[in-house]
């Protein structure tokens, strides 16, 4: 890989894993096509026992973000209130009182999938569509998040790489995890965490629990906001499109490694992910009480049920992703 | 029932219904407190074919809302767009590119749970606690949304009352579901729509199946979120209670029926159910396309995963509910 | 006037009244540029009582608002209240308590300027600047309305058109104000109506009195937003330009007359008065209470200080605007 | 001053200053009554040039706002845009095009007016009323700022304690203003800066200019938001009360000295300021340009107009104020 020419790489990365066409030129899907009823099925097949266990982080004030581009943390305010309710100010009959309230916030603050709208090649979108013309100010109009509506829901796979080649479960920032680390860590989990077809992968790192130590510590969030984290490396492009899996989640802020791998260069895994293999990114996910639980189990496949907030012609959605052992 | 005293009718309900104390002083689960692993896995059996189904709504601005009490429809507003990359005014390199998008919502705005501190009697929220204890203008500190979790996942029945008892599959407004017509309703769709302890239920009224035929014609949402409406009646206080069910969610804006069954009243089941049975409500679901797959196939139960988006201290919350079959 | 052709009438009234290079290449003030300390100076001699008029009106949720390309009218939302103070729960010590609001608005919601960034004619913005290389996704670069300072305030000249050739001081929707009319009121109006370089000229049209009786009577705002209404004609753009004025607000939605004078189009005196003259557009203002006073004392000209709400980069902005006499 | 009784204090100088009841129990102007058509014709007298001066700090992204109490800088966000015109798809005809915008944020996020419903002592606001029939999670039913209307605008004497007491210009973090200060203040800038009946009083620390250093050199804002600051002491509250100002306003956060001067407190001299006295307050001024010309030309009263914008039942509101000198 040439650290100096990340557009080189992208170029010669897409060529290899491009998906534009494979489901026909009005496809909006992208990798989904793979999570059919077949591969759900499977899925659900691997519950055991009908616990169910959440991976989703907070949508609170308290957040990782720093306002980057825009993205602030989510503001919660009340409309009506507990304390309005006891005032007797609220207007309604026969002792009836409620609270409301409202949010106003990035759909990429918090747990979060990428639409397949979120990210452009030199302003080509998913399926080789010329970018304006997919996502304007008013919105996504061909691949927006809600056309994903229920359908994912499936066979997910947890690949811990924090704790299978990691210190103390952990990978430091800049770890570049590539198909070999991978192949590592399905390999030292065992069967059930070999990935098949139309599966939903999930990546540990361990980040978000060495952020959290330093958050209980008193030490704030630092840069788990788009600083130095671990991640997939550039070179498992190939992976990603070879195993024909249909999103794949992690425990950070951006999925890939950071600093990138280039000399220059911002989410150029991305940059052939989305638009070429049409790929769903989950980010910010919490994983760490799956992973407690598929360690003391050895069961690393759960049924995952992650649909996306159906926000009309968003590029990407919050969400509550379960999993269901 | 004495139509005069809504007052006194919610006191005796309240009083014959109440679960306060059922699960300790310290509660915040209420009714979820019945779905445990073992229910959730009955749940998970039913599922035969892999097919997951939304129970969403839209989250748009084309929504239902008017502005009562400050409720709007959605306001989704672009931060970077498919434009912008295409004019490269983004700063990024290597041809990188990306959209981005923000939210601001009312959290009942569309398909959603009311959590345990929605409703208040008498400024006495879930549990005998003192509402504005509970839930104050920074939001509710007790039994904020994210207490719930992954919990909600579990047997979903849907009682299609609309196809059961109404003409051509829809209630019309203002008709009052009682026990009787429940019962009618499990006894026509047969063994699996019978409800056991800690399933979630659904009832479809098809008000929204008319809604939209009104809105494909043109004419509007018309009065959807808060006008009259077919809904549970007050007196399905003590069948909500007995049955044991962890939640109830339907296809309207209110649950309960509208116009409420007294002179003058403001939603009074409601007053009895989450501040007394504990009870989550889900409102504004989409039962449309499921009712029509449990009609093809005479399966009324399914695997139901309703995880409300973890809004931090919330009210309530929205969701994409999604039932596995 | 070719009704049939606006964009060729567009192109021939920017080819006459354009002021590109006027101010140099890289002015962003437009017609600011005639309100000088002398104009200003000489709009504070038309002060006789200290008497303070509000040309403004209410940011609130009842305004007109109808949600086109999402333009909703303002939500105020409280964010600590007098309950919650005399519910302690504020943390403050010694008695201290209080309250805090946040807003939620289109910066064109109410009550606003148009900066020079708002309006483009092929692309082009004011001084012929490409829009793109202006205005993106994260803001106007150039002509954001903070770069309007504090300069606008000066003389204001109230022409109340409405009274003086409408009826019963209104004039109807639909009726587009010619530069003949514009005489016909500053004759009857007499001297202190008379037009100067660098004044802000407000032109009352009566509707917005009209409107108010609907809004009394229960109507709603109706189609004040949008709709029919009083207005400049296309053919007054020469005149904005010859008479060398800084601003020009209406008591409407949309400053020019609509439905606009040609088959099909929109806003084209916009389209020539923006991004060609460089003239600031004020629209929603309140001229009620002015008019009356005007009228009473027969002195039509005002001390007017107006400046915008200073948001960074912003093609328009919400203001007080107020008239000293 | 008892450093160690707060209460006592407050509620001994709330006894000396107390205002309530001298314009009637149904006033909501407070102070404001001051400030008559005398008065303000006094101030436009001060006209000397006809220069306008901007009061305003910016509203955008980059402010000193640090998430108190939710409490964020506004969110500037574009609805429209000019890659959108350019590309065409906004979907107007002949050559149309535009940009739109909007802007979340709390009301007291940048240069403001506190309203009279903005503190409490003990849970009573201004004039006496209890705080929670004033301002609930509605609003300020009462003495919302839309009250304020054109009102303030007056005579606006700037004491530039900073440049008369400080050094280089500037008071130290923590320096309490006293009576005293204000005097010898006066004393130095001569008779224009006499402070009589219904004047807005502007008070100048330097704080402004020494946090800009800081940002010019990188540093950010640091704590200018809620840190460290000189300002009015306690102890002024008598002279706030026996000036008959109509209002005041500092270039720093929060008015008052911080710390405050009690071992524990919080903003003690809003609680008697704002409820007892009725005084407007205007925070997060910014008076660098004004001082200059003021020093310059040794005139230390202007012109002030500074209405706040008419957000309906506000507890205060963000404002561009302009001196006119």
């Amino acid at each position: 890989m040439d650290r100096t020419d990340p557009e080189g790489a992208i170029a010669a990365a897409a060529a290899r894993v491009s998906n534009w066409g494979r489901w026909g030129a009005v496809d909006v899907l992208g990798t989904l096509n793979f999570l059919d009823d077949a591969a759900r099925l499977a899925g659900a097949a691997t519950i055991r026992r009908g616990t169910a266990i959440s991976l989703s982080q907070a949508f609170g004030g308290d957040g990782p973000q720093k306002g980057w581009r825009r993205r602030i943390n989510p503001l919660h305010v009340m409309m009506d209130s507990g304390t309005d309710s006891a005032f007797g100010v609220q207007g309604f009959p026969h002792g009836a009182g409620g609270a409301d309230d409202m949010i106003t916030m990035p759909l990429q603050c918090s747990t979060q999938w990428d639409g397949l709208g979120h990210i452009f090649d030199h302003a080509v979108a998913w399926n080789g569509r010329k970018a304006p013309e997919v996502v304007d100010g008013m919105g996504d109009h061909v691949t927006g998040i809600q056309t994903v509506g229920a359908r994912m829901a499936g066979r997910g796979v947890l690949l811990d790489v924090g704790r299978a080649l990691g210190t103390d479960g952990e990978l430091p920032d800049g770890f570049a995890i590539t198909a070999e680390h991978l192949a590592a860590t399905i390999q030292a989990q065992g069967e059930s965490a070999h990935v098949r077809r139309g599966d939903i992968v999930m990546v540990r790192t361990g980040q978000l629990a060495r952020v959290r130590r330093g958050l209980a510590a008193g030490a704030g969030w630092g840069d788990y906001a788009g600083g130095p984290a671990p991640g997939l490396s550039f070179t498992t492009a190939d992976w990603l499109h070879g195993s024909e899996i249909a999103g794949l989640a992690t425990d950070t802020w951006g999925f890939e490694v950071r600093p990138n791998e280039f000399d220059e260069a911002f989410q150029p895994l991305h940059q052939v992910v989305i638009p070429h293999i049409g790929l769903f990114l989950g980010e910010m996910w919490d994983l760490e009480e799956l992973a407690a639980d598929c360690a003391a189990t050895g069961q690393w496949d759960s049924f995952l049920v992650a649909a996306p907030l159906m926000v009309t012609e968003a590029v990407g959605a919050p969400l509550h992703p379960v999993a269901i052992r």
